[in-house]
This record gives structure tokens, sequence and C-alpha cells, in this order.
């Protein structure tokens, strides 16, 4: 029988990178790791000696593992628990291994006539949220990312989300499009990052404003330095026209995830009127997994 | 003096690939080859081996060159020409190299404000569209590909024009996205592509939509064949409602360009309740080349 209320090793295990925590018996973080050993990154059996690394960076103790280590192309598959959904589902069902002293959380679906929408990692954080000391009981929250998660909760429970894949689109664009030379570097949130948010967000054809950039560019038409904040903020404004709008009645939104993009999204929900209030993805996550971990201890 | 009356070489040179057609005094075709040696396929000191191929593969006569080929990454810049624009326009702007036995037809560029927009090589077909018998006066041209034109015409000029970058998207989504899996083979214009243009048409948010696929087949709400032609039907549906606004009163559009993308956007047009009319680009591309050698023998 794994005793989970002492030392925890709480894992959150992406798409591309990976972060660790030594968690104490009253939820303070002792340690931490991180590095880009994402599941796509690994091959099946690579699995056993990256888990092996992380025992070895902060000794053998119980793992609470949550992410896409537990999806079709991660480590050990845990089905999808489905909305609206409390914390107290997630612990019933989490997936065991190694005779228990290894557990992986579920991800969530929300199935909307035929519509569905999953997610992996981030429910663990909006739990964790809504365990902080403070929080309402009915939240619209905004997971941005390379899929960004607009989120409803009600009580202890998340009703619904919805994805926006504004991340990725970003990545795509930067990374191989005809627009890469011009989207280099960090973005921040300027003018030009806020007139591409105000564009955006009026329902502006995305992809053609995304072209007059390079266009714009050629024909000496704005300053080239313009075009990443400009792009950043089309796409982010265009997640917000759908993700507000998605949400319904308009009140104040939590921004929750990484700080270098939850600053992004909390300027760009003020400047289209709204209220934003940031919260760091990792403490989130930290509180989610010990909450979990008392349910089970 | 260079004889253009006589046999001529005319080269399509784009991103990805090139086609070069040998005409005759009468603009009828002798003889054509193509290969993927697009300009970015080309180092600058390659530009000089890659002609003499044509030239190898055709004997020696004046060549024409349009597209890419006269880009900033080309080989010889032939600075834009400005909307509103007719064939005579270019024909007395074109870019001459090697003792004038060969010409660069320069691209073309509309400033509406301080939006700007760009094009090289589309122009060719377009004049060549407008040189064909029975064409008529004023014409809405949709010419989809890698950066989708939309185009309105009136008189023998194009007066203005604005790129939506479909192709491209789809093509970044297919390539390296998630949804990469799910986006591989031919779409067809089936009832699920014709489901995904009603949805993008309808203005629902582009890149929720096209996550929900993955959401979908991970949940099986759908099957997964229908993954692609959805896609595909998004992009399209989303590009068709910005062109059709954009391009002003409905009229017949002329979907302009490859035989396998015009049928796919002349059917989603109907579908959304629009006339449409296909034209082969390849035959309205050598139209316009003997149109532009006809202003210049």
């Amino acid at each position: 029988m794994t005793d989970w209320s002492q030392q925890l090793i709480a894992v959150d295990w992406g798409t591309s990178n990976r972060r660790a925590y030594l968690l104490g018996p009253d939820g303070a973080v002792l340690d931490r790791m991180g590095d880009d050993k994402g599941v796509t990154s690994l091959q099946q059996h690579e699995f056993a000696s990256a888990l092996a690394e992380i025992d070895r960076a902060f000794g053998s103790h119980p793992m609470l593992l949550a992410g896409m280590i537990g999806s079709n192309r991660g480590w050990l598959e845990a089905p999808y628990v489905s909305c609206p959904a409390a914390l107290s589902d997630f612990a019933g069902r989490l997936v065991r291994a190694e005779g228990g002293a290894k557990a992986i959380v579920p991800g969530l679906s929300y199935v909307d006539g035929d519509r569905g929408d999953v997610m992996r990692g981030e429910e663990v954080q909006i739990f964790g949220l809504m365990a902080l000391p403070g929080a309402a009981a009915g939240l619209t929250i905004c997971h941005p990312g390379t899929h960004t998660k607009w989120v409803t909760t009600s009580g202890d429970r998340i009703d619904r989300f919805r994805t926006i894949m504004t991340g990725e689109m970003f990545g795509l664009l930067r990374d191989h499009s005809i627009l890469a030379p011009l989207l280099q570097g960090e973005v921040e949130p300027c003018d030009a990052f806020l007139r591409g948010v105000a564009a955006g967000y009026s329902g502006a054809g995305l992809t053609s404003a995304l072209f007059s950039l390079r266009s714009g560019a050629l024909l000496s038409l704005m300053p080239q330095e313009d075009a990443l904040p400009l792009a950043s903020g089309l796409l982010i404004g265009a997640d917000l026209r759908e993700g507000l709008s998605w949400a319904g009645p308009p009140r104040e939104v939590v921004v929750l995830g990484r700080p270098s993009l939850t600053r992004l999204y909390a300027a760009a929900i003020i400047a289209v009127g709204g209220q934003a209030r940031e919260c760091e993805g990792a403490e989130a996550f930290v509180a989610g997994m010990h909450s979990i971990r008392r349910m089970i201890s």
C-alpha cells in the first residue's frame, strides 16, 4: 500500500517538455527539475529510463503524473473523465502502475452535441486554482498556450471548455511559413501588439491580415519590427473574440499559465474592455496535485 | 534587337516549382516542361544553370519569365507595378537581361490605406483570362493556391486584390501540426467537405473548429476519414466568407488556377449560394504571356 501522505513527486509531463516537483507533506515545493523530454521526444521503450531519471533526481517517492504522459502517445493511457467533473472524479480514476507507487491523472473531455474537446494537464492547474485561498466558486479561465483552453467552472466542478489552437498556429507561422523571417524574437504588449489585438478581435480575416504583414513590410508601409507583435496580437485577438463570446456573460477572466503568455493575454483582455487577473500555472499545478494527494492519502 | 514575334519560351517560375512552355508565333504551345526547381530551392548562383536547362530543353529562343523569379528571392528583381494596372503597364516595365533576350514580368501591388498586398505570377494568368474569347469586362476572380488571390477587374485593368493565406495554412497544418496524421490524402468535394465549407463560411472560430477534428476523432464522435475534407472545407469556407464580401456585389466568380483546386472552390462557392466558372490557370498563363509578347514585338 503506497503512502501518499509523505513526500511526493508531482510531474507535469507535456508534449514538448516536462517539469517535476518534490512536494513535502504540506504541499511545499522542496525541489524541482525540468527539461525538454516531452512525450513526443520519447519512444515507448524510453519512458522507463525517463521516469528513472526523476527518481534519481529526487530519491524514490510515490509519483503522481499528469499531462500527455497519460495520452495514447504517452507512457500509459488514462481514459478521459467527462465534463462536468470535480477533482474527486479524477482522484477516483487514477491509473496506477509499478505496484501503485506511480499514478497517472486522467485527462478531461467535453462533448457538446457532435463536437468534442479534450485536455490533459491543464485540468490539474484549474483544480489547483480553484483550491487556492480566495478563489471564487464560478470562474471563467483562459489557459493560453499551444492549445489555449477557455474554461468555465461552478462550485467545485469544471463545467465545459473550448480549445483554440492559437499557440500552435503562431508556432507554425514562426517556424515554417513565408512570414517566418518577420516573426523571430519575443513579443511585448506594445502598441503594435494592441493594434493587432483590436484587428483580430474585430473579426478581420485572420490569414489575409497575416499575409498583409509581409506585403506591408515589402512595400515599406509599416516598420518591419511591428510584424511580430501585430501577428501575435491578431492571433490573440481572434482567440479572445471566440473565447469571450463562448464563455458567456462578461466576468473577470483568470488567465492561468506561463507568465510570459498570461501577461500578453491579460493586456489583450483589458484592451478589449474586459477584466483580467493572472495566475501562475506552475503554482496552480502544485496546488492541484497536492489536492489530489490529499484525496487519496 | 530581340525578335519576340517568332518562337518564344514562356516561364511560370514560382516559389516551389516552375513550368515552361515553347510558344509558336500564334501562341500555340509547341512543347512544355516542368519540375520542382522553384526559387526557394535555388541559390543565387544556381539560376544561370537553371535557366540554361530550359534553353537546352527547347533550343535557344527569347524567354519571358513571370512569378517569384522576379522577386527579391529570385534571379533579378522586377519592381512591382501598382493597381489599377493594365497589361500595357507590365509590357512597358519588363526587366531585361542577357542583352534583352530574356525579360522578367513585374509583379503587382495594391495599397489600400495602410494595408498592402502583392502578387507575382497570378497577374499574367488574370490578363490571359481577360484576353480569352468571350471574357466579360468586369470580373471577380478567385485564384486559389498557397496564397489565394481575390481580384476585381474593370475594362482592361486589374483594379484591386486581396490575398488570403489559405493554401499555406492548410500545408502548415498537414505537414507540421498535431492534426497532420488526420490530414493526409486528396480532398474531394464530398459531403464532409461541404459541411466544413458551411461552418467556415458561417464565421465559426477557425482554429477551434480545426482542433475539434482531433478531439472528435479521439472521442469517436465522427469518422476519422472526415477530418481531411472537413479541415479543407473549413479553410476554404473562411476564405470565401472574406473573399466574397471583400469583392462586393455578388456576381459570377471565375475560379482560375489548378483544376484540382478550382473544382473544390467552385463547389464551395455554389454551396454557399454563389455562381462559379472554372478556368485552367496554365491555359490563361500562356494566353497572358502571348498577349505581352504581342505588345513588345
